[in-house]
Parts: C-alpha cells; sequence; structure tokens
C-alpha cells in the first residue's frame, strides 16, 4: 500500500444553502418537520423561496462541508459531486477549489439546474432544510475514479446520496475501490428520515463496507427502531469496528468494539445555527484518525470542529480550524 | 402635501455581494486599495474571483442595505435599482422584496449580469470591494417613477450611482420630484475614491438639491480637498442644512447650520466585517428623522444598527433592528 495523498475524500450532494432566519409558525405553516431534511422538487422550491425571508448563499453539502472542514484543519481533502455548469455550480466549484479541495468530477451541461436547499433557521438555533437536488440526481458510479479513490485514506460517504437514484452504485463501487487498496470507509446516516428511507440499504452496506460511522442519537437509534441508546450501540458495535455518535450540547460518544468514550462538547459562546454541526464534528474526527491520535482526541477536534460552525450562520468555517485545535 | 406612505426610498446599484475572508498579502498581491471600493470589468473580476478564497453571497449595495435597514428597524421603505433577470438578480429581488421593502424597478432583459461586488475582508475587520456594475449600467431616468419619489418623505441617493452614466440624471430627476412635492433629498457620499471622481458634480448636486449628507471622515474632507475635518465641516453648513459624518469607532456628529451634535458609538462585542456600517448607519438616522426625532435621538438609532451589521459577515441585519433599539 503507497502513502496515501489525500486524507480524506468525500462524496455527497453538491449543495448550495439559502440560509434564511424563520420562526415556528412559519415551519408550521409550511409543513416541515423541524429539524429535518425534506427532498422538494422545483416548483415547491420556488414556493418556499418565494414565502421565505432574505437569504445568504453558501455552498454546502454535507460531506462538501466535511471535506472543507479537513482542509481548514489542514488536511489534504477531494470531493466528488455534481453540479450544472450554471452560475451556483460555479460557486459551488469556486468555494470548495478554494478551500483547498481537490473537486474533479466535471459539472453536468444538460438538465436540472445545481441543488439548493433551503434553511430555515429558526431562534432556538435548530435548522430545517428543504433540498431541491437539481444536478445531483446525475451523479453516478462513471464520476467515481479509482486512482483518487486509492488516493485517499478514507472515503467518507454522506448518507443523502442514497436519496440519488444512480448515487449509491457509485457509493459501492467507491467502497470496493477504498477497500481493494487497504484504504477505510466511513459514512453518515446524514437524517433520522433519510435512515428511515434507507434503512436496509444502510444496514446492508454498513455490514458490507463501512469502517467508520457517523450518525446522531436520533439516526441510530432510527437504524436499528429502538429508543434505546445503549441498545443501538450495542447493536452497532456488532456491525462496524468504529462509530462516532453526536448527542448535540452533551457531546459525543465513541463507540469500538470493546470501549465507549464519552467525548465532551466544546463551549460556544452563543449558538447561532447547528447547520454542519455533525458535517464539522466528522471533519474534525477523521482529520484526527488520519493522523493516528487517540479516539478521544478524535473527538475532541470534532467537537472544536463543530463548536465553530455553530456559532455562525453557514456550514462552511469562518475561522481557520487549524488555529482554533492548536489553542 | 399628502401624508406620506413610505418613509425612505433608496436609489442605488443593485449588486450581489460575495465576501470571503482575506488579508493583507492578498489585497497587495491584487493591487487593491486597503477600505475603498474599485470597479472593475468583468474579466478583471472573473480573475479576482479565481484567486480569491470560498465566499458567501448576500443581497448588498449600498443603498438597498440602507433600505433593508429601515424596513427592519420598522420604517416603510422602497428601492430602484437596475438587476438582470438571471440568478443573482432574482437573489437580489428575493431579499430586498422578503425583507418588506417595495422594488417595482423591472429587470433588464438583455445586456450585461447582475452586478457583484467582491469583498475581501480582512483580519481587522476593514472591508475591501472590488465591483463589477453589470445590469446596474442600465438604470436610467426611466426607472424613476414620480408617483412612487412623491409616496416618500426622504428620497435617499447614494454616491456610488455617479458611476455609471445614466443614473445621474436619474438622480437629478428624483431630486426634482421629491423637491416638487414637498419631500427631503438624501445623498450618501459613498467612498472617498468616489469623491475623487465626482467631486464638481457632487458639489453642485449637493448646493442644489441635497437636505441631509451622508458621509465619512475621509469622504467630507475628500469633498472638500483638506485634511481639516474642522474646515470641512464648516464648509458642509454652508452646502446643506444637515449633514451626519461618521466617524468609525469614535461615533458621529451630526452638523447643521447652528449646532454639532456628537454622537458615541454604540458597544461592539467584536467587530467582524465593516460593509454596510455606513449604509446602516443611514438607516437608523433616516429611521429617526421620519419620525422627527431629536438629531441625538437620529445618531443614536444609527449607532446602534451600524453596530449590529459589523458584528457578522454581510450588510444586512440577522437581528430584526426594531427589536434592538427598543432594548
Amino acid at each position: 500500500m503507497t502513502t496515501a495523498k489525500l486524507d480524506v475524500i468525500g462524496i455527497g450532494n453538491a449543495i448550495v444553502d439559502v440560509i434564511s432566519q424563520s420562526d415556528n409558525a412559519f415551519l408550521a405553516a409550511q409543513a416541515m418537520d423541524k429539524g429535518a431534511m425534506m427532498l422538494i422538487d422545483e416548483p415547491r422550491a420556488e414556493a418556499i423561496y418565494g414565502a421565505m425571508g432574505p437569504g445568504i448563499e453558501a455552498s454546502g453539502g454535507s460531506a462538501g462541508n466535511t471535506v472543507a472542514g479537513v482542509a481548514s484543519l489542514g488536511g489534504k481533502a477531494g470531493y466528488i459531486g455534481k453540479v450544472r455548469n450554471d452560475v451556483l455550480g460555479k460557486v459551488y466549484r469556486h468555494d470548495i477549489t478554494a478551500a483547498g479541495v481537490a473537486f474533479p468530477t466535471p459539472a453536468a451541461e444538460t438538465g436540472p439546474a445545481t441543488a439548493r436547499c433551503l434553511i430555515l433557521v429558526t431562534p432556538d438555533a435548530q435548522r430545517t432544510m428543504n433540498t431541491f437536488l437539481g444536478a445531483c440526481v446525475g451523479l453516478g458510479p462513471h464520476d467515481v475514479d479509482a486512482d483518487f479513490i486509492a488516493s485517499a485514506q478514507v472515503t467518507y460517504m454522506e448518507g443523502y446520496l442514497y436519496d440519488p437514484p444512480l448515487a449509491q452504485e457509485a457509493f459501492r463501487k467507491a467502497a470496493e475501490i477504498a477497500h481493494a487498496a487497504g484504504r477505510k470507509v466511513a459514512l453518515s446516516l446524514s437524517d433520522s428520515f433519510c435512515v428511515h428511507r434507507h434503512r436496509q440499504a444502510f444496514l446492508d452496506f454498513i455490514e458490507g463496507h463501512v469502517d467508520v460511522l457517523f450518525a446522531n442519537e436520533a439516526e441510530l437509534t432510527a437504524l436499528f427502531e429502538t429508543e434505546d441508546f445503549d441498545k443501538a450501540a450495542a447493536a452497532i458495535r456488532r456491525l462496524t469496528e468504529l462509530a462516532a455518535v453526536t448527542r448535540g450540547a452533551e457531546g459525543s460518544v465513541v463507540i469500538t468494539r470493546d470501549q465507549i468514550i464519552e467525548v465532551p462538547a466544546a463551549a460556544v459562546a452563543r449558538v447561532v445555527d447547528t447547520t454542519g454541526a455533525g458535517d464539522l464534528y466528522a471533519a474534525g474526527f477523521l482529520y484526527g484518525l488520519t493522523r493516528n491520535l487517540p479516539l478521544a482526541e478524535c473527538g475532541r477536534i470534532g467537537s472544536i470542529a463543530a463548536a465553530e460552525i455553530i456559532s455562525h450562520y453557514g456550514a462552511r468555517p469562518e475561522t481557520p480550524l487549524a488555529a482554533l485545535i492548536q489553542a
């Protein structure tokens, strides 16, 4: 096995976020599930956009946020995801490459527009997401380059990719390439509703292919259809050698075959917008893991990265994370 | 004179900001004047965008920020400015109308794209702006509707509008309509380099048409080609009945024919990005003025609005300003 050129490659839905402040009444009027990610079509996206408040646009996408976080920590990162060759697609490519992430996937030249996620942030800092997948549905196995995947220590995939039809094949192809090259495969469960949509597919994929699983409590318990976290924790350690489970303000829990490590959350002066908290936790954790740091330290770096992202609007770091973990 | 339906109408360049963190070395390498606004063409915009870091996109434009601020304070506001019927133009229209501002100007259906301003924010929170005017060059007298202008207590114009060729005519037309309807005309000098470009035109316009002038120290002293603030203050009170001059962390000075009122700056926990500070000061000041509040109180509201905007990236309020001035 050769030395890896990259630390982490992310595969995900390439999405531009449109972030707006909102309130519970708006979510109720729009029949949105608070805290969830809902898939919407373009007419619905237009209707929500017309009704919501002023926004800011920022590149997002779960795995995209994670690899931008890895780069901000000083790691070497790459990304696979599909944009259209339109204005927002250009913004997406600019932002992720300017963050230092290699992004070889060509833009689609026909078909739907670059994906958008309309994010409503409530005063409690919760985010509710409405995603028009657009060009993301074009991502498929042909976008997974074997040499690129083999060049990274870890290939990280977001569970949201189970929604567009071709991406599951891209997933499996990438996992097989990574393992054949002696690399690791990581998966984020992304969202409890997403877990409900694809539960059996996730279980099969985790058992066969996943070395490192990221989830929050709700996603992990949804995966095993239990309300009991301890049962879910016991179940996941039978399927995968390493799982990192975030618990919001309570921090996170790292679960291996033979131990459970509790990691506290990092302090935040004011929680503004929780968008990207899980993505950045994964960034910090994987940064530590690819440097062979102890698991508690991986979790600590994850907590610091998550704390930065929830202190402002948007899911990409505003402060270079490398400076924060040294402090 | 009928009761005004609107408090403030802004006329300005309708611009989408692309905000990125940067450093002094980047500004030097790109030969940018720190703190200034430079006009650039589309190829230069592409070159800077390619070189700069990841960004966030947010509606901006000086007068657009001001009227969004007036609306956030609870005032009634309108806007005249020119976008193209493209993706960013749609974003601009969404954001300003979702803020509660009436925006009747139709989008251009041909010609250059919606304007963009590439804003580099340095760690000292200073912003350096590079503006591709795009569709703004199409704004002209035909976009100034007499009934609309006559419906507002104050028509507020940004000095930046002296850069696109047709807008000066729009300016004069709007001022004449406003005065014929018994309304007031306000002008912001916008930028000291802009003052150097259009000094005589500004002097002529102020003397003939401006009731309320907004400037910062550098702009006011540039207008009178002096280094001496007191001399500039004496000169401006001969030209206009009311001037509000911002002095950064030192607050502002309100100058009338017979008095000078010093207004302290409002406290800010951490200054992040000074983009929009002057625009929001004007918003607060005009909000007070259109409610016939004492000038010191107008300045105080301006200071509070400015303090909110410099505490985060972007030049549109994140916190409803009405709540802040009541606190």
